[in-house]
């Protein structure tokens, strides 16, 4: 009768894994658990910028949640959050409300926009699967659009992406394959088209390894991509952006602008009262957040720090799916009356940046390096791991990337 | 050395069939064969409001000239025609001029507009490859925008097709099996969607048999298409379009107007000085123009009149392709000397009108109506015996619609 109740909000990575290990950790008669999405699907974020390319359908990046959590075992409410009241404990949602023991905040990541001048009306973020497919949709346009113009309107076939971070790189690698295809299907001359990437920073995937940050840039520039390093984006407007490097700014024609450059936490958490930064709540050793004992934040919403180097960890997809274990396993503690809670121990396995299809750069077991198809087939190995963990082999069966070697 | 020359502008139904039976029966010593296209492809104007539904690959409707034109005996020039200068035997190219002794005149269609307010800038037509690739494009991107507002913007989901005539009727069939798919594609609440036919006429499919009519309309509307009938297109904007009944307005908010109301000949023809009646050149039984007696005009430029309705026959592929032949057969005589020109003599062999895949309407051997499966396999036969004769077995297995059941 007095069942303590855990509400997840969000099925990303961190929401996801979270609900998914508490369907089988807690019994019927510990608690109630509710998992609270947007969408009645998950989706892979670290595929979205293959669906914005498009080079891999968005129906393989989403997973219906029916088929990963038990809906006998899970109280699944599909409705948005507006606000969370954690003093009353309590969250808004836009079709009404929940009250909840426990809460878990998995509500993800939004784009950072520094402020720059026009960004939110004229550039395009790879956030979730209707904007992923809105750009692949609006470069295809613009393809479609080229050859109804007399005049020769370059703009339409420029793309330009923001940030050479992970995101960028990997979405420009995407690109790469994609540009030739869509040459083909709107008979535009290949020649025409331009890829550029701009990064305010000195390099490209800035914390990578510097000879594959040079093994990554050689291989996309002999594709065509220009890097355009140590330049700031300055302004977007209707018809292009401008960008300043050495205090000489430059306008550049496009209708295509995509900004990967950086990511926060949910304005949600920051507007519900929580203290952040950037967006991100830095919180305890076992997940909570520093002031409320019955709120934890995995994922995204969350900063963890490295005691090591005094710098947060990234927020990964790998990072999110190893904050749900521990938050789980401590939920379990506190519904079961213990007080003794488990820490985070991040576990960083590797990392591999994918620049195409066959091709990616990567590190792992914390000094390997792997390039080329090696580093590739790796990635797919990390992404095939996550669905079986999340769904099982009949999971890894639908929606794995299992022709390794494309 | 003293050959005559022959230029046929336009690789359209009537240019490349009179190109084809031109390269057949002429000689190389009788005469120099010149064909001028914009692009290196001919295509079936038939097939393009498919196209633009995105029910078929607009590949499937073009087809390379050099698939059917031997260029060891046409000499093939890719340039757009400007004017053409029948006084002096000039033809006016974006990229140089051509001198001709005989002139085919096959440069197709535009759309007639009516002088309706905004429809040049806020209505797209099903014109050509380029044109009707955008517009199945423009369709899929405003359904890809939808689900990027908080706002219910029904103005994406509504199509407005502007002329329930032949194309316009088409267009629609083939929009009622898309729409489906679009849907799935774009995750869309398919009740949300809404397809219009504007006529201001009091029927659709004017002219043909009226019990098909009403086949042909029950069936759309039991599939969603609402038909307005006596109902005048007044204004196009960039937020929809204003119509009129029985002299009461009503707006419409929609971001999807194709407009398929009505054609003319390509406005080059009254341009260089031929006399012409909504762009056509009532030509001679002969096919020459009234004025020139080396000019033969095939296909939408000119118009030809029934001697028993009084009224001109419609501009089809039909009758575009009998034409060539006349013509081909006339210039023959023409360069051999003979001053005796054959008159050409329609004959229309029937009419069929798709409603989609499996569906259609249509009348054969003068009298025979057709409706449903066996009407569509009859218009599959159609459209595969044109490439039959256009480019002979090859062709047809390369581009024809083999699978007579979808």
């Amino acid at each position: 009768m007095n069942k303590p109740s855990i509400v997840v909000l969000g099925a990303g990575y961190g929401g996801i894994m979270t609900t998914t290990k508490l369907q089988k950790i807690i019994g019927d008669t510990e608690a109630d658990i509710t998992l609270v999405n947007k969408h009645d699907y998950h989706y892979q974020t670290t595929w979205l910028h293959e669906n914005a390319a498009g080079t891999l359908h968005h129906d393989r990046t989403r997973i219906q949640i029916n088929d990963v959590v038990d809906f006998n075992k899970v109280n699944f409410v599909q409705d948005t959050v507006q606000s969370i009241d954690p003093d009353n404990k309590v969250v808004k949602l836009e079709d009404g409300e929940l009250t909840y023991d426990y809460l878990v905040i998995g509500l993800g990541f939004e784009s950072a926009t520094f402020g720059i001048e026009g960004l939110l009306d004229h550039a395009y973020t790879i956030n979730n699967i209707n904007s992923a497919r809105y750009i692949r949709d609006h470069i295809e346009y613009n393809f479609a659009q080229y050859n109804m113009f007399k005049e020769d309107r370059q703009d339409l076939l420029t793309i330009v992406v923001g940030g050479a971070g992970f995101t960028g790189v990997e979405f420009v690698g995407e690109l790469v394959n994609r540009i030739p295809e869509l040459c083909q299907e709107y008979d535009v001359d290949p020649s025409k088209v331009r890829l550029l990437n701009v990064e305010a920073g000195p390099t490209a995937l800035a914390g990578f390894d510097e000879e594959l940050v040079e093994y990554a840039m050689n291989r996309l520039e002999e594709k065509g991509v220009e890097f355009r390093l140590n330049t700031m984006l300055k302004k977007c407007t209707e018809d292009g952006i401008v960008v300043e490097k050495d205090g000489e700014q430059e306008e550049i024609a496009t209708k295509n602008i995509i900004w990967a450059a950086g990511v926060r936490g949910n304005s949600i958490v920051e507007e519900s009262g929580f203290e952040v930064s950037r967006g991100r709540v830095a919180v305890r050793d076992d997940l909570r957040t520093p002031d409320y004992d019955d709120v934890f934040v995995v994922g995204d919403c969350a900063v963890f720090f490295n005691e090591e180097t005094e710098r947060p960890y990234p927020p990964t997809a790998q990072i999110a799916m190893q904050m749900a274990d521990t938050a789980a396993h401590n939920l379990k503690q506190l519904v079961n009356g213990q007080s003794d809670l488990e820490g985070f121990e991040p576990d960083i396995k590797g990392t591999v940046a994918s620049l195409g299809h066959t091709d990616a750069i990567g590190v792992i077991f914390d000094d390997k390096k792997l390039y080329g198809r090696s580093a590739s087939i790796m990635k797919k190995v990390i992404d095939n791991r996550y669905l079986l963990k999340l769904g099982g082999v009949g999971l890894l069966l639908k929606k794995g990337k299992l022709d390794m070697y494309h």
